[in-house]
């Protein structure tokens, strides 16, 4: 790791100049939003451990906490609570646009909402306003906004009807009822929050940090939201929930567990939801996600997943906890969802509702005190080459 | 500048580890595609300077240059000039989007732009497909067609009827043509296809930047291009031309260049198009903008603007070169644009229609050698702070 200086010649050699290949270890800016802790295992919003927060909170106190640096009071969080809910419904064209698009065969969900999202901007009159009170009405707004969009996408996949947002439910209860098409039962509107405050920041993740790359050249809120999508989207990200079920469903069942396993180590194969850039031990998500898998799939008589998921995560434990090698977030987290009645498909736009919180706390944060993230590439391309007249080239 | 190491301290007061905000001067990747050389005053794209390609070369074979790391032969150039020609034209789901998008008041042309892009990969089957042969088509298709959603947007917001490509055309003569609704004579074409050689690539630009951290998460290059055109979108990055020409309209005339300048300075006002985070000298693109200037501000009648813009420029210049403030290539850009006949609102339109060639050649390029950028932050929250029941917080 190294930083950039004039005084490199201009043709690098590749590997001559030492950096750290996807910024890995580099820190890049200074946030008071979360802390990852990776060797301890521990994950902290703004002071209160993420285990506490699934225990006590919500996702609106989450939320306002990652906003604005502090626990609300009780009056604060009945007027964020209310400012979630009245934001809540989207625009017919922006429906439109759902229906279309999520109807076509092979579109991924995170595509559509994408698009929608960025449409959205089009009918905030505010949207091209740089002032601290439209940055946090952008925030709220899109956060409340991108469980509609994220629900009807799924409604549409699956050839049902559109469920329009209440009013009158949480943001979790409210997510679950438009996504299902019935308000959830206590058990159920508890996980649904408790998955979306566990998705809601992670420090410097890459959609997170896409984000404020884009939201640093000034760019509106939406802007910045867009490109967490966009990262959130690829499988190296978001997409690993997805990953762990089609793994969980191809093996099929308990017995079949340990000869897949063997085979897929024979053949070096990554095994889905294991491991992660900075935890280096158990992801505290994963520990508090197991919790809850044991009665989601009691429930939904979907056991077998779990006890699949054990002897993986037994299995696994066992090779590699000291290579600090864990099971991450990804790995309990379908089982959870799965159980709760979601598709696979909508595992990452779910993701996406949580994250969209850290997303715009992060961009107003940065809004703050800005400067434009512009790194430099080492060229190792050819210092001069010859331009010889296209018709003479061979 | 430093690595985070896990042995930091949970809590960093603010200043404590020191790291280079906004990665000023820090080594992101490497890269092949193009060089900036900050204090020579020089942009090379893979061997070859950038006043020689402005002079000999076509966007084509740039685009072909910076995606495949080579000068194309003939019959090369001639079957990627056919592939560009072939996917210009896009469905009418994202005309639908543009008319109705780009019609509304206060809608900022990024902002459809953005949501059109993003769409079009809904109708692209193999929009999924991670391979290299739907990468370098995503590439060509995307840059082809960024041109013909621009040009709409462009079409719509004038109230104008959209033109629709033609596919005997290069790709500036087209777009060109797309936005005036007639074929550029000799000197349009080749100055349309000077603007877009000169903003093709730029290192590691933020729009470039986040274009690659999404690509890094393996997501398409559909998303990946969305981010860069959200990042493009801020005016710190795309929008500074546009604030040139309202520097220069709000002036008025040569005469009050003066007043206007010693004012703004008395108030320590940013003067648009001075200064740039890595070079410290002419940017070389200014000054290949500065002699098309002469002529085309000729054509349209508009020399008051080179006048004006001139005088700002020997006054700056002879302030701040010292201190490594000069025009960047936003400086005259605006200039010639305008002149050109293109609305002020639709510059940073253009500057994505030529960026597209570099933020798909980096998505290329990180593809093919990918790690996920995660970076670190410092957190400068509290340590532990008590989670005090909502009844009794105050």
């Amino acid at each position: 790791m190294t930083t950039y200086s004039e005084e490199f010649k201009l043709v690098a050699r590749p590997g001559e100049i030492s950096f750290s290949k996807g910024l890995d270890g580099v820190v890049a800016a200074e946030s008071t939003k979360s802390y990852v802790d990776g060797l301890g295992g521990r994950l902290v919003y703004h002071g209160h451990p993420i285990e506490e927060l699934a225990e006590e909170s919500t996702f609106e106190e989450v939320f306002f906490l990652l906003l604005y640096d502090r626990l609300p009071t009780a009056a604060e969080l009945a007027r964020f609570t209310g400012q979630l809910q009245q934001h809540r419904e989207i625009p017919e064209e922006i429906y439109a646009i759902v229906r279309d698009h999520a109807a076509r065969r092979g579109v991924h969900p995170m595509t559509v909402l994408r698009t929608a999202i960025s449409a959205l901007a089009v009918f905030d009159e505010h949207a091209e306003e740089d002032t601290p009170e439209t940055h946090q009405a952008q925030a709220v707004q899109i956060t409340s906004k991108m469980a509609t969009v994220a629900a009807a996408i799924g409604r549409v996949r699956s050839g049902q009807a559109i469920v329009h947002p209440r009013s009158d439910l949480s943001h979790a209860a409210n997510y679950f009822y438009m996504m299902m098409g019935r308000v959830p039962d206590a058990f159920e509107a508890r996980l649904t929050d408790v998955l979306l405050i566990l998705h809601a920041d992670h420090e410097s993740n890459a959609s997170t940090f896409a984000a404020l790359v884009v939201k640093s050249t000034l760019a509106d809120t939406y802007s910045a939201v867009v490109a967490g999508i966009a990262a959130l989207k690829g499988p190296l990200h978001g997409g690993a929930n997805e990953q762990v079920m089609k793994m969980l469903e191809s093996i099929g069942s308990p017995e079949r567990v340990a000869a897949w396993l063997d085979e897929a180590m024979a053949q070096k194969k990554k095994i889905m939801g294991f491991g992660h850039r900075v935890y280096k031990t158990m992801d505290p998500r994963a520990t508090i996600l197991r919790g809850y898998a044991r009665e989601v799939t009691r429930r939904a008589g979907t056991e077998r997943w779990l006890v699949m998921a054990e002897q993986i995560e037994k299995t696994m434990v066992e090779k590699f906890a000291q290579k600090g090698i864990w099971p991450n977030v990804d790995f309990f987290s379908g089982v959870v969802m799965a159980s709760l009645g979601i598709d696979p498909s909508m595992f990452t736009p779910l993701f996406a509702v949580g994250r969209s919180a850290g997303w715009v706390a992060h961009a107003w944060e940065q809004r703050q005190d800005n400067r434009l993230f512009r790194p430099r590439f080492v060229y190792v391309g050819p210092e001069s080459e010859p331009y010889i007249p296209l018709a003479e080239r061979k």
